[in-house]
């Protein structure tokens, strides 16, 4: 039974890894703590959990994070990961962070878009980048994740497969009109987050400076052996969770509808948590919300070269908190969808 | 052409004011100010009103207030509001004053309710209670108005008649559950109000512990001519706007449909802004929200001599600028709908 | 492994049920119709089960049903279930159905709020109403279930302790104050339902009129072992799931809070699906949607005589699916939590 | 004061147009008619109309329509409108139709897109194409107004400026990611816009597909003389109304964000509701709704030549009622902005 501990468990993906962890027959929740200002029985914190978990949620500290755990999740924000992780592994904990601190390999990239130099960088190059439909065998043999970041999954998991397959005309050009739910922001006191100022309201913000850009960027880069540089703009969901993304992309060649469908088929056959639309069928948020899939459907305008592919996640499963599980599922030799479905 | 001034225009009733007042003919918006970090235009807090109000929102100053302003409208929060009155009224200004600052008579119960002392016992007895439908020959003759809270607006105008009428049974146990949008909390960076918590969320809130409770008894017991004690639980509803009040009383002897019917409908039937449903139907909140209307229904049980009332109204219309608007119109010999409709 | 059929697929109730039964490790879904044009695959249907469940949605057939499955689950509209019925009973299955058709002892009551006779007599006498909380011992015994109404349950676990305590005062004068969200009525194409009807807005319904009001005073005048009827207005809540009931009931004698408390924790105390707030603490809808809890909390008014009870709960899960699952885990002699948790 | 009649009262618009009409100080409204099942007060359609407005809604004549008014709102589906314009224009009556019956004007590609043949194209030609913005000095002199569809409106107005300046480089790739609220689709029972369907849930359709894609290749193309053909995916966003479009353009040469703001402020400087956002900020969908304007900002990469304008709108005034109604000001010689503020 490998003891788990969540550094990080008042957000919302600190919740999201709770509700999960509680149903894993092969780990035993055995830490949790969280920047609150005094220690409280978790069930007091979320009241649905009365009953169900009888835990007290401390103030952080690695000692205790390290005494109590075998395998540490981290969600934290970033720049406050980087700040426990050394520590964890010098006790040999397995890792994996949420954050945003281990997905960017090039530190110039991360104090550009973090504003904040990077305070780990021995670390770095340790971790491997906890996306398992690109990286699985990777991550069966590390003890160290960066889980990827909301946007970036469904980004990177529907461009993969035509990226791969050399299909894109201009690399820096790709459109990826992101739209959000609201705790994809993170659990804060902020007027910009009030209800009536989210609900029956729709915005865009961050358009082409959103920190996950450069971490799209870095990940399709890697699998076109080429630059590429896409244009992404988020926009704001008056929902709670869910993430679609509409991507607009040139080919270089005409290419039809069955073509593409068997390409994005032919990449993802064996993936458990990837599905592909039919020819006609767009993914919508609720085919994916609770769950840990991720949904792409397309539509192909052959005579224009054009590709519109649509890919839908929750943001706070295999958007974060379901991935990491996968994640520690694979690391940990447990049966990846175990708790996941 | 009437100059009016608003002190704290930022929040949701400062911003209807504004929005009602810029259509009103017989008025010129002259003065706005709000506890804000620094001086902006309006338009820049409210994106809306670009192009259609060219003011600078200032940080609140009763001198400036004065010297621009024939009548200022006070929408702050409360034991904020009796900080700026005195002064305004010793330059003669019409003040309507939309907190609770001096709504209750009585500055003891004032003090248990509010938790602070009553700063301004002199001018408290000057103010009239702004509930046009029980007091607007008094309005008219005022200068200075305590604009009634949301909730209360709702409870004494649907219960009122009956109250005349002398029919209720157990003056200390009407019961009114209340359902309120969430404006009516005002805009204030809360994890409380956070979309993901209020967003598919419903729940009670301060059960007989909420600050109008007073207000509601006050006003009651005043047409009654003796003690009434309510039962007063109100909720929390995933709506921006419109308040709903389900009320239940016990009656002191056996009356049809047709009768109460006849009760609301010669209580109210010069009212320009309340407005008695037939038997049988029960209003809704969208039957008022974006209105200054009160909605009445009512459902008799003749056997157990039992009455369910339902009135509702836009909590910032009715339920704050709306009415204060009303006020204001009577005060000056406005037409009473103008703007209002 | 048992074999489970459902009858009524399409419905919310019955997509709660697959997406319960999928994770259930005794059981095997094998039967799945509905209503529909024409069979079709169920992940056709719904598309979140595409790659989880490979069955078809057949057309409804008793003879089918009996044939695959060895447990049947009605999801049906009233008046339909007793149609399937019979035939499932000569066949020997074990039945849990979630319409009203076998949860009214007295068929004259079920033809006046049905508003059409009974046609299956004979075996209404065989169903135990499937309330765990008060009938978990013959309904080990039962094979066949009368799944209990969405507010129903909140009603009577919220009344039930001070009903059987002796502590109420007036028994036709309770008032239960009810708001459900939209899944409560099925899904059906209406205008009464679409989104910007509902949206934003906020209504009271068949005030005293509703069908589950014979069934609410049915088991609480069971318990009371004389008759109690209550006052019963249900309401319309703009969110997907649950149901909070605020009720109001006069007491027989002054009691403290903590004498309630008591009342409540005893009358609960081994029950796994219902948990009472500590005093000052009242449940909201958040803390039990999307699980199979009944949260109750209260408040006191001593000198009143008066208490305030919160019952809320998941209107598809412990208001529906999820108890008829715990009921199906407890006649078949599985873990009543199982599959719940 | 000028007699008006509506057809199509029942709708979203037509209920927007009685509001609007109602405020305002020229127009009498004197006739209302709708395919609902038999005639009734306009009150008992809209709960919220009582007392305000005591009409009678007909079912549709075109004989009363034009006895009883001088100038008539045509608020039907389209092919519906085209069977009531004939016989209006022969008895000599000012005529807005808000279908999409009378835009398109080439009866080829009406068919193609409205699925059947064009009933009236004797008087296609004399309607005007009613967006102020373009066509104010052939409004003034017309009696029959095509009123603009929703999106196509957003899209024009925020395309007009780069596209009369000649800076788009790829007129066959520009992309407009379309996201409307649900009152766009019209009031109808439906299971696809049931509030637990359309809540929580986001959702791309008719990519490419969509009927008002060719209205806006039509009025680009007049702007740009040259054949203009955009990829326009839409998508249903949950809120009531509103339309927010992001349109990303390839431009023709390296321009700063200063040349933009330029290119856009010149276009529209005298337009009383087009409002550009100043440098760095976007428009939200709550900046219009419940009002008549369009506001737009943008977002320039000079380097790429790459640009992005958000164009916003409320679907049900800009997009529809509120459009009709600055028509009508500007055809029968009223203010422009009257009622629309």
């Amino acid at each position: 039974m490998l003891r788990v501990g969540i550094i990080g468990a008042s957000g919302y993906a600190g919740e999201e890894l709770i509700k999960l962890l509680l149903r894993h027959p092969d780990v035993r929740l055995t830490y949790l703590s969280a920047k609150i200002e005094k220690a409280m029985p978790v069930a007091q914190m979320f009241a649905y959990l009365a009953g169900r978990l009888d835990l007290v949620c401390e103030l952080p500290s690695v000692e205790e994070a390290a005494a109590k755990s075998d395998l540490v999740f981290l969600a934290l924000p970033h720049t406050v990961s980087m700040e426990f992780v050394p520590a964890l592994i010098k006790k040999n904990k397995k890792i994996i962070d949420l954050s945003a601190d281990y997905r960017l390999s090039d530190t110039d990239v991360y104090a550009q878009w973090y504003h904040t130099a990077h305070k780990d960088e021995a670390n770095l190059g340790n971790f491997v980048y906890g996306l398992p439909e690109l990286y699985r065998e990777k991550i069966k043999q590390s003890a160290m994740i960066a889980n990827p970041g909301c946007y970036p999954t469904a980004a990177i998991l529907g461009l993969a497969p035509v990226v791969v397959a050399g299909l894109v005309a201009e690399p820096d050009h790709i459109v990826i009109d992101a739209k959000s739910g609201v705790t994809g922001a993170g659990r804060k006191a902020s007027l910009d987050f009030f209800f009536s100022e989210v609900n029956e309201n729709f915005k865009g913000y961050k358009y082409n400076t959103h920190q996950h850009l450069p971490e799209i960027n870095q990940e399709l880069s890697k699998l076109a052996s080429s630059k590429i540089n896409v244009v992404f703009c988020p926009h704001l969901l008056p929902v709670n969770r869910g993430i679609l993304e509409t991507i607009y992309i040139k080919l270089n060649k005409a290419v039809d509808a069955e073509k593409i469908e068997q390409v994005y088929k032919n990449f993802y056959k064996t993936e458990p948590f990837v599905r592909i639309k039919g020819i006609g069928n767009l993914p919508e948020l609720k085919d994916v919300v609770n769950t840990n899939f991720c949904d792409i459907g397309f539509v192909v305008d052959e005579a224009r070269r054009f590709l519109v592919v649509v890919s839908v996640i929750d943001n706070l499963l295999k958007g974060a908190s379901g991935q990491a599980v996968q994640n520690m599922n694979i690391m940990c030799g447990f049966q990846e969808k175990q708790s996941l479905l």
